[in-house]
């Protein structure tokens, strides 16, 4: 037997338990050319909320009664393809089963010997990838530069941080409990954090930032980044990584911000990780090398269990995760 | 005698008589060094609503019981400086006054020979600049892409609608009357035009942008932009030159834009025409060459005597201005 977990109901608000469904079906059979994976690791990423909607997007809506899909870790257990063999661990984006089929071309093979195989779906991952490109290539920081990070503690965000600290910056990340803030300043080198669920943002912002904001990195949008506007230096940068205060709020409502980027000169723009495709070796050197030299540190926050894949996702909204918040499906072979 | 206009109260809302008043003082005397200036036409500008607030800008806010100053044409009418004699014509930023001093640094002669005085507050001056620069290096525009101008018949959008179409775009202007949208039409060689006070602006821009927005050149703000942010396309550019409609409205709110700006990787990038002062020769080359050869034409909306300067400004905020608003202040004396 196998389990699928599906889309039933399409969400408005805050997706919960009657959005998605765990569905049995029978074990797939892999074509020729196709590889059987078992799922080991399942990615839960706040931009598949996105999805979830049928507005129009970046990418495609996931389908209603089929499988959710999205950032996974497999093990291949039988093979069609010539370029595979049962025991590889494999990564890419996989419906979320226990076991699925794959042709060559959807997956890549992960090499265990370089590290925990779960870093494929973190700090050399798509987080990982989306930390280096917005940071660097939209927040052109320079050295000296202040850099405020929203999200700080999430896999993008912790990342961010570090890289910020890596090239130069003054970096002030804001999370929304004290054991983030601590693991911000404690373990990623922060200069200053702060708990936006029990400090006033704005008079925080203002003490932590006597100099402006030259780089604002924003994961969550919202009243944070309402905190943030009226403080941004001349030719301040905003990297528009994600808005997740909003992604569960219909028709959310704010000041208009359009006075600001006057004021300053500023930029803000929006970006997916996909935009960097042709960079993607570039940013894997980098931060592999950050990740070996000791510079580049990470969490992982991860549930147990298949069937507590939905609360894993709906956790995000919450802010239950410190760092990239995986599920563990199965483990592997050997 | 001499005439001067002082802001004497700092307006919260839509600025008005109450705060701006006509002062009789003497003529002044030019010192060592200085000339004599009658002024002969005063620039009204939107921007200049931010400096009469003390809020922290890009700019000094006015002080109160002194001066407005802006733009303006003057004419030599004494000189105590070996650089100007009378009878020369200058402009640069002087005070809202019927006679001024001015050391030779801050006014720069204008050559009457080479087309009327009033286009160096116009389109050879800070709002062709402004267009010029916006356009070319924000809104970085390609042959056939769309470029929708919103305030498309003032000053500044005229002459962006005008180099959209002279570098291959098709371009839809957004203004507030049927005489302007006519303009934009039929003068200026616009694909489109939208009148915002007639029409559903959503419907409306989505009819007349069946490939969606490229660019989007925002001297607005408030509902029309809102408008355009869904129907941007990937890696859309929206040059946010202006935000007239927030202007004269305390905590103006909106629909929060971040979403739009993730979906689509586009960018919004504020400025103020002094962030290319380094290049004005190159801009003042182009616009220049331009309207030799007939490709930029422009209106002004010529207001006639000092005392009607406040309302000229005002009028700017009801969009009664064709083209460039000026007020005549005196004939020269040749």
């Amino acid at each position: 037997m196998n389990r699928e977990i599906h889309l039933v109901k399409r969400p408005e608000g805050t997706p919960d338990h009657e959005h998605l469904s765990i569905v049995e079906s029978n074990q797939p059979q892999p074509a020729e050319g196709e590889v059987l994976l078992k799922t080991l690791y399942v990615s839960v990423d706040p931009y598949m909320r996105g999805r979830m909607s049928d507005a129009k997007s970046y990418i495609a809506p996931f389908q209603l009664n089929e499988p959710i899909s999205g950032g996974a870790v497999a093990e291949v257990v039988d093979s069609n393809n010539q370029d595979f063999q049962a025991g590889d661990i494999v990564t890419g984006a996989l419906p979320w089963q226990e076991y699925s089929t794959a042709n060559g071309e959807s997956v890549r093979k992960v090499d265990p010997k370089l590290g925990p195989v779960t870093t494929s779906l973190g700090i050399l991952g798509m987080p990982g990838l989306t930390a280096y490109f917005g940071l660097t290539d939209i927040g052109s920081p320079k050295q000296g530069e202040t850099l405020v990070v929203s999200g700080a503690a999430g896999a993008v965000g912790s990342t961010v941080v570090q890289i910020g600290k890596i090239l130069g910056c003054r970096v002030i990340g804001i999370a929304g409990t004290d054991e983030k803030t601590s693991y911000l300043t404690d373990t990623l080198g922060a200069d200053a954090a702060i708990n936006y669920k029990t400090e006033n943002v704005r008079e925080a912002v203002k003490q932590a930032c006597p100099d402006g904001v030259d780089i604002y990195f924003d994961n969550v949008g919202g009243e944070i980044a309402d905190a943030i506007y009226p403080r941004l230096n001349k030719f301040a940068r905003i990297v528009q990584c994600g808005a997740i205060s909003s992604y569960n709020v219909q028709n959310d409502q704010g000041p208009r911000i359009q006075g600001y980027l006057i004021k300053s000169s500023a930029l803000i723009k929006g970006f997916v990780v996909a935009d960097y495709q042709d960079r993607y070796k570039e940013g894997f050197e980098h931060l592999s090398k950050w990740l070996q030299e000791g510079k580049l540190t990470y969490e992982e926050t991860v549930k147990e269990g298949f069937e507590n894949i939905p609360d894993a996702f709906f956790g995000l909204f919450k802010g239950e995760n410190l760092g990239k918040q995986l599920v563990k499906v199965a483990e592997p072979s050997n």
